[in-house]
């Protein structure tokens, strides 16, 4: 089975990027427990003021599709959600390496 | 300390970016070895035929620049250096998350 990576780019609505970034690192508490994520780390754009950069790495698509049904994860989106203005990030496929 | 990361772009001369990735994850053996690296991911762009993103979390700004040193280090960019059109990525300061 194939890993999973994702690097998911968050600009909140101006000026909510710290509120968002605390919701979201509420949210690895709940991610901790969940099966198959071998990291889940947020991060701050340094030279954009609202963006974070979320990389994850799962265990296979599945499990990260599967934490998408998760009834707290699904919580966690809808109260993270106003504080977005807009979700993109970068299509990869992780090959390797330290910690993978 | 903080701890410290970095997302790396790595634009490969063009059809290079396979032995590219090959190269850096023979280096992540040595990697693996080294004191503060917390993980060094290495991913291809799926949207970007020639772009390879390095994800990399360190103990500290201090272990980063610390491994630049390392005799083994140097010898691996210097064997990549051929292969690569340019470098550049994303500047991020790390908050927290699993894994982390």
């Amino acid at each position: 089975m194939s890993k999973f990576a994702m690097f998911g780019k968050l600009t909140a609505v101006p000026g909510k990027r710290e509120e968002l970034g605390g919701m979201m690192l509420a949210s690895s508490d709940t991610l901790s427990g969940m099966e198959g994520c071998i990291y889940y780390i947020i991060h701050e754009a340094e030279e954009e003021p609202d963006v974070l950069w979320v990389t994850e790495l799962w265990e296979s698509k599945e499990a990260h599709a599967a934490s998408l049904q998760n009834e707290q994860v699904r919580e966690l989106i809808g109260r993270c959600r106003p504080l977005i203005a807009e979700a993109g990030g970068i299509k990869v496929k992780p090959l390797g390496g330290k910690g993978f």
